[in-house]
């Protein structure tokens, strides 16, 4: 009788804590201020940038107003690209008519020539069709990938996944054919007027070989295989003033709760801190961020002192490079910390559906009766998988990775596109995710893995 | 063995079946673009409208288009409230300053006199402190019903449970102490400018004692009772231009596929028709119209031929009367149709996360053992609960009526108020609803309660 006595209280402190750290968050949670700050004072803040600098300022003293045991900077050297003015773009009939598009530069693309690039252009919709069509229908023209992403898919993240090796490999896999150029299809479902842009890579290819890379509109993708479907001759000109510069000095935020029993054992909550440049990066990322600081917050404000350390890290530089999850990896395993869990959110801020776990059978199993927790916060999404960029450099064989999972519709819409916006997030949704990760982590610290 | 196997056999099918709804509504589903024309082409339709005349023609001439074997409209009288022109507000302070702020007359309200309606204002959060308050202090002055929906409630309908009582009884119960006027704190968890409207009551008050009653929206709220802890003397100003006029004729319309073994047995899906008049109606319920429409598309394009007669009902009115659910299930009654489930969308076009269900527990634990079935969709919720206005007046002891349950974070954001637009509602998002419908009717088609 002791047992199963003990058992149920021991059950409702816990339904009773994490219902504290919802009621917390829905009612005094700090996260949808520090997102509107760091969106609408700072804004789109890639690496590098003055307003990555800004952000990273803003990022320490945020975290020092927590009154956490410590926080501090860990640099760390970002490649610096910049946009530079506009792109412009156009498609031009055999007679002469031009039809404006909308594209914009992928990350890491060279310029094209000051004067612009015009060329015709040969739409594909994978490699496997760049390699039959060759060298001969491909050298001197522009290849357009435009291969959709699967709106059957019901995980966006799906199809995403299934289509942005066109962004990512796309100028490599053109190149070796001799194109001059590539433009890709943006990853998004939704048909309108928004490029979306990204990182791409060069691999080894060799400067000559470098070819200018921009990705255009869905709508307009429809347009030009519209066009192309009438008329193969039609040419597209585009402009763009992008350039790989030096590499510069950034920094990782860190912040921590010492633990009382394990305080080298570590729990860490995360997101980047870095975006790119069209929109103000509120979904991508500076959702994740100040989710990760509300988990901190939320330790302070509930009182909860944590037998492991729990460190919020705002990494630097995930977007087109992961120089800041290397690095605070590195030094992790330097200094010999063990991080038991690493909880990243970077998929948006939309209401939380659960987690994807990187982890050992034992620590799902173990995750997996806590699921009724969260069945009032209608959080019901518990899968082993993939967990997330920043944190991926710091899983072990034993170890927990961790990804919040919010619901996925609207992601894409946002994602890499001007319209990442504040407008665009939710208080309330923002606010259940941060609540949902406290949570979990909460429960991590009190019963390990 | 035997029957191991094709109990795996028949699963496959359903499986099979629900995969091919969800991918051809996320493909070539026809919700969003009706749904567009509803809500850009015709608009806000409050029941008597021109607006709604228009919506029903729509919904009529839709219902041929997808070829069903029966549509036709249902007549019912409907109450005609109409706005008038906007209304006006301020508040005034003791030295005469004046604060505009923002109100909309709520449904059903007289207007106020021509001039506009100025006095003195008392806040109270609930109907106990108004009546702790009583006649002395309330006579002659404006009552102000400020009680905010709780945040710390995770779905969201709870929490406007909990205050709409306000909004309903408020003028009632403020007119037994002599109260000349209400504002109501509108019904959202979004502090902005904007009113939300929706349906008051006077009960059986005699005309003298029905006094003119406007919601302000959150912001101004807050800022009201802010200026009240400050000073009690201050004086509040609003003028509308609301009328109730006689009721005039208006129509369910309603469409049907004839089941080929139970055509008198009826699976009906359905939202309302009609729509406050601020936004353009696309949440509330354009999207329950659209989704209830794709259900039969669904059907249609996938050539499933239904054992029991699938029927989708627009219903009129359910805003400010529900005289077309009441007068559709006194006709079902007169004609002796055994309607087994009435499925209602009613809570927006955002993502599905379930259905609440008012069953026999025979037909929930049927229910039940489907669920897996769902997952991949990331359908959860299945609850007993309440199912819906429109499907109400059809609950029996052993039939189901069913409410389906979409994310509930953003939707009083829009609820009734000008934001209520199509831009709102997610393509996707709306899609998942119409499967998930689509689906749960498949399998009750097949399997009954």
């Amino acid at each position: 009788m002791l047992t199963v006595w003990s058992s149920i209280l021991f059950s409702q402190t816990d339904e009773a804590v994490i219902k504290s750290i919802y009621n917390t968050a829905l009612t005094q949670g700090k996260s949808y201020e520090w997102l509107d700050y760091l969106s609408n004072n700072i804004g789109g803040r890639l690496s590098g940038s003055l307003n990555a600098e800004r952000a990273v300022e803003w990022g320490e003293s945020a975290l020092k107003e927590l009154g956490l045991d410590n926080v501090w900077l860990q640099p760390v050297m970002v490649p610096k690209w910049i946009r530079g003015a506009k792109e412009y773009a156009y498609v031009a009939s055999a007679s002469g008519q031009t039809t404006p598009v909308n594209i914009c530069a992928l990350g890491g693309s060279v310029a094209t020539p000051a004067l612009g690039l015009k060329s015709e252009i040969v739409e594909v919709k994978n490699f496997e069709e760049l390699q039959q069509l060759g060298e001969s229908a491909i050298k001197g023209k522009i290849v357009f990938y435009n291969r959709p992403m699967q709106a059957d898919l019901i995980d966006t993240f799906e199809a995403y996944s299934g289509c942005v090796n066109q962004r990512y490999k796309g100028a490599v896999e053109a190149s070796k054919f001799g194109a001059v150029g590539i433009i890709v299809r943006s990853m998004s479902l939704k048909i309108d007027d928004l490029p979306h842009t990204g990182s791409m890579t060069y691999d080894d290819l060799p400067v000559s070989k470098r070819i200018p890379s921009a990705a255009i509109s869905t709508k307009d993708a429809d347009l030009l295989s519209h066009m192309l479907s009438i008329d193969t001759s039609i040419q597209f000109y585009f402009k763009q003033n992008c350039k790989q510069l030096a590499d510069v000095k950034s920094y990782n935020v860190i912040g921590e709760i010492t633990g009382t029993q394990y305080p080298n054992d570590y729990i860490i909550v995360g997101g980047h801190l870095d975006s790119w440049d069209l929109g103000d990066g509120s979904h991508d990322d500076g959702a994740g961020i100040v989710q990760s600081m509300e988990v901190l917050h939320l330790f302070k404000s509930l009182n909860i002192k944590p037998k492991h350390s729990i460190r919020v890290v705002m990494f630097m530089n995930e977007e087109n490079g992961l120089r800041g999850a290397n690095a605070y990896a590195e030094a992790a395993k330097q200094k010999g910390e063990t991080h038991v869990v690493s909880l990243e959110s970077d998929a948006g801020g939309f209401t939380p559906r659960g987690f994807s776990f990187d982890c050992t059978q034992k620590t799902f199993d173990k995750v997996l009766s806590w699921q009724d927790l969260f069945k009032p916060y209608f959080i019901h999404y518990f899968e082993k998988g993939h967990a997330g960029a920043d944190v991926g450099p710091l899983k072990t064989n034993t170890n927990a990775t961790i990804g919040l999972r919010p619901d996925s519709q609207r992601y894409f819409d946002h994602h890499h596109a001007a319209s990442d916006t504040f407008d665009a997030v939710n208080k309330r949704e923002l606010e259940l995710g941060g609540a949902s990760m406290a949570a979990l982590v909460y429960l991590f610290d009190k019963y390990g893995i």
